[in-house]
């Protein structure tokens, strides 16, 4: 952090994920965090980061966040996965302000959750493929074993309402059903449309298995690091959500508030500049 | 046209879509025109563009347009159905060379085909959205009956290789089956990505219905634009193919190659610059 920046507590925290499903941890930090101004974009110009590259998903990221710092974020958090394994280390020095991803969270839920030390973790390609969770799960235990599993239909299934739905079982049950013939007993939603899966994906995978909801577990380490740095927004009252996206949202943004219960209010589209223009 | 630009024969046909889909319509170029140069742009940094709105998916087929047209592209085909049903007109506004679509060549080819009078037409959110197809026939035909139905999770199916899957199957049911029991007779596949699936589709269409390949259509049309204009490349060599990609492709680009037969040789990772920079 340079030592010339310095944030009022009413600044807001700053939230980015690809789309609509960085909502999830929206409303996890609303819960948790009723007093804070959040600023909100979801990138739905340039959606989905899951299947894309490290460059272009740092690129889009970096031009995100240089965007969310230019209006005063105090803290940005990177509430999509696919972002957090791939763009987190060069967000942190490129940026300012601290920058909290949803990976760490996750594994630190995970690791405190699992009894036989066989940890399942289901993402986009993109956050699969970066071996973030792998990495990190072994850093903080070398002896965990992992199984993880790339899903790349889970996100348009979520995004067209079909959270229960025949189909979308057909589909979980190919991606997460191998589970439960092993001892794998925490599953990590690395994904942050997931959450709003829950349900069918713990009865595909049986009740032998924990889910980690990395939106939940992200907002907590957030409050921690606004309580640690003494950033947190005083008492007073609800703080504000602003809503932004880069494309106008389409239906899916009323299926996400609906389940997440989440008050959504304006919502409004604007493009992200490239850097260094 | 301006009449200032001209071109040689040997001046590439720039074709652009919003990733790999577009390679159908390639294919059918090859076959039907083996020796013109071909210049493909697939937009895989901000695929797909089927969920997106007109005006985002007008910015981003002006600059991909420009882009071609500054490599001295002499015509330009819109690979993309949601690329043609919402950003043609623009794109001959801007324009300096012919641009042709993938909507009216389709058209004319359900149009021909149907003895019912009632044509279905499957694409994605955007295509069908905009009601591109069903407009183009009513004018071509008046009492035309049109039924369309958006597919959304068929390019993910597609891009995941599940062309013959039971999952994709269940999905097709959904989306093409309600049509087993009409007397639509024709059915376009409004997405470049679709004629992948063919075989899928016309088991779950059932026999009593035609399909209509929009990118075979489309090269047909490519072909007399060409030979009206006197554009055409003359007798020699088989033209050249080069492939380009704003973010590197995933193993899609190994199917689709592989179904369509295609030599896909070196491709070329490349940005497309913002306009007016």
């Amino acid at each position: 952090m340079s030592p010339t920046i310095s944030h009022d507590a009413s600044a807001p925290v700053g939230v980015f994920d690809s789309g609509i499903g960085g909502l999830t941890v929206v409303s996890a930090l609303r819960k948790l965090l009723p007093r804070e101004n959040i600023l909100y974009l979801g990138d739905t110009a340039r959606v989905p980061y899951g299947g894309k590259t490290k460059e272009t998903i740092g690129r889009y990221s970096r031009e995100i966040a240089a965007l969310l710092a230019g209006e005063g974020a105090k803290l940005i958090v990177v509430a999509c996965n696919s972002a957090s394994s791939l763009a987190l280390p060069l967000l942190r020095e490129k940026c300012e302000v601290p920058v909290q991803g949803v990976i760490h969270p996750g594994v630190e839920a995970a690791l405190a959750a699992t009894v036989s030390g066989h940890v399942a973790v289901i993402g986009t390609k993109a956050t699969i493929g970066s071996g973030a969770y792998e990495r990190e799960l072994r850093t903080l235990r070398p002896d965990i074993r992992v199984t993880s599993v790339a899903c790349p239909l889970l996100v348009p299934l979520i995004e067209e309402g079909m959270l229960e739905d025949p189909v979308t079982e057909a589909v979980l049950d190919r991606y997460v059903g191998p589970l439960r013939g092993t001892d794998a007993d925490t599953l990590v939603l690395g994904c942050t449309h997931y959450p709003l899966l829950a349900a069918a994906i713990a009865r595909v995978a049986g009740p032998g298995i924990t889910l980690v909801d990395s939106a939940a577990n992200c907002a907590r380490s957030v409050a921690e690091l606004l309580a640690d740095r003494g950033l947190g927004a005083g008492a007073g009252q609800r703080g504000r959500l602003d809503i932004n996206f880069t494309d106008p949202p389409d239906k899916f943004l009323q299926v996400a508030a609906r389940v997440l219960g989440l008050d959504v209010g304006n919502v409004t589209v604007r493009s992200v500049p490239p850097l260094g223009q």
